[in-house]
């Protein structure tokens, strides 16, 4: 019996329990019984060692935060195998998810999260400690959603070496672009545009001066490139300047602009906004996430999907478990 | 000790023994000490059970076929764990792979092919076979040699429900689709062309006919849709009667025309020339495979790569190998 707890119970979170509840059948085929044990969130959590009942957890969520036990209470006062870390994504200390992760896997916990923070802030202390303690530690939902990239590059393309990824990684900046691209309308209108349409935030600096791209290949350099880096590291350049005029001369060239995330064997990591043939896989539109990884072997391979969305995450949070536990 | 035998030593295969003796140090810390101890082709075979020497054998095959042991004779009487079967491909019946598959089996080896007859022939009874006796069975590299799908499908979305899976899976009609296109060329023009390259065999029906589309849906259907069908089941459509007036009529429209293979969830399964939005994932350029997979969780999730080529397909092998054995 896998008993698992998820950790931040917000629209990830929720997604992830959901189809643990409505695929129960088929995933207990792939990965044997399991048990969601436990749910926090930052005021509290719902925790029952028989099993707790996911519709009942989800409907009490609607009524607004936990009350019980705190998070760190469940961490180290609860039984479990596996810990889903979905908590808010903090990418200055990675906390609290990286406390989170990191006392679970001293307490013998797998981990599989969605959460950037922490591996932004300290990806190769995580992994050691887990490798250390022989435990899993999964985070393909920490990187374009339910586009599948990380177990791509570290399994499927396994005996290649890798010579760059180069991916858009915000959905919030494609969209932007791609709207500007379309319509010839200004930064500005089209920010207010996909604010209208939860696109993007109301705060929209994290998106679109290029810190989240930043922070999901940061996790790509040091997971998949043997890179040792911090965020401070990689060069990175935002969409806010980028005029109507200039996917004007772009277009007469057959070029569109894409903010462009590299992060290459020589070295280089950085995000900016590129020219990008209109042909090109790149050249990708509205809020789908595209990479392409350049191997020695296999050539160029090409992955696109949803960078975003509830169940798009969670999906990759259930592909994760179902990869470690079967 | 894992010892492998390759059975065909014709590109793919050869391709197999220099990455698995470029790369040994490398594979090794994934899967630990291997030994290649068999190589053979349709006439003999080179056979060592202390690991043979790559270089030489590869030289020794530049100058004509084997001699010594049939491969028969290598499945039934040298020791190894793992068969990679690379011998040609036959839609037929599936010999001799299917045989030398089957016998392996029974003797007790994981099995990783290139090879798609076999799996025309009788995916199902290789598999229920294979599980049987506890054994592997891996078959990346029968579609799209380089483009991840196979264990894209089975293990990254894992969780998720397909519901179709539409692809360009020949790099040949592809390739002449594309010339056509941009070049306003005819079918039979581009095919010389094709041809002069080498894209395109002397006898191009295999693929511009579709049947090779056809037997990789075939494997896509029975291995990750849970389908039970043959080739005859597959409606079957090729390129040959495509007219440069039928690309100009699609372009007054955006669109293009591909050789689309698709499998979905309601039972339908075909190949046929299909109009495609000139910006769709689909409408991929040259030699390139694409396949778009439509799922319930993550949405739809694209995958480019290169169909084809002696690296490409051994990568796909190699990865296979790596997932087995790690």
């Amino acid at each position: 019996m896998i008993k698992i707890a998820i950790i931040g119970f917000g629209a990830v979170g929720q997604g992830v329990a959901e189809i643990l509840l409505r695929r129960k059948e088929e995933l207990e085929k792939k990965i044997g019984k399991f048990s969601l044990v436990a749910v926090t969130d930052s005021r509290g959590s719902i925790v029952d060692e028989n099993g707790i009942d996911i519709i009942k957890a989800i409907e009490r969520k609607k009524k607004g935060r936990f009350d019980g036990k705190s998070t760190m209470e469940v961490i180290e006062g609860v039984d479990f195998d596996v810990m889903i870390e979905c908590s808010v994504t903090n990418i200055d200390d990675g906390e609290p998810g990286l406390t989170h992760i990191m006392k679970c896997l001293e307490k013998g916990a797998h981990i599989i999260t969605s959460n950037k923070g922490p591996l932004v802030a300290d990806f190769h202390g995580i992994n050691r400690l887990a490798e250390k303690k022989g435990l899993k530690f999964m985070f393909e939902a920490t990187v374009g959603g339910a586009m599948p990239l990380i177990k791509l590059v570290k399994y499927n393309l396994a005996g290649n070496s890798i010579e760059f990824i180069k991916g858009v990684l915000n959905g919030t900046c494609n969209y932007i672009l791609t709207r500007m691209e379309q319509e010839k309308m200004t930064y500005q209108q089209v920010l207010a545009e996909a604010q209208e349409l939860n696109i993007a935030e109301a705060n929209p600096d994290y998106d679109v001066k290029g810190f989240d791209s930043a922070a999901k290949l940061l996790i790509l350099a040091n997971a998949l490139m043997g890179m040792d880096v911090k965020l401070s590291d990689v060069e990175i350049v935002g969409i806010t300047d980028i005029t109507p005029e200039a996917f004007d001369v772009a277009k007469s060239k057959n070029y569109t602009i894409r903010l462009i995330a590299e992060v290459n064997k020589k070295g280089y990591i950085g995000v900016t906004p590129r020219l990008v043939p209109i042909e090109h896989p790149l050249a990708i539109h509205g809020t789908m996430n595209a990479a392409l990884i350049k191997t020695d072997l296999a050539g160029d391979v090409v992955v696109m999907g949803r960078g975003a969305g509830k169940y798009e995450t969670a999906s990759a949070i259930i592909s994760d478990l179902i990869f470690a536990f079967s």
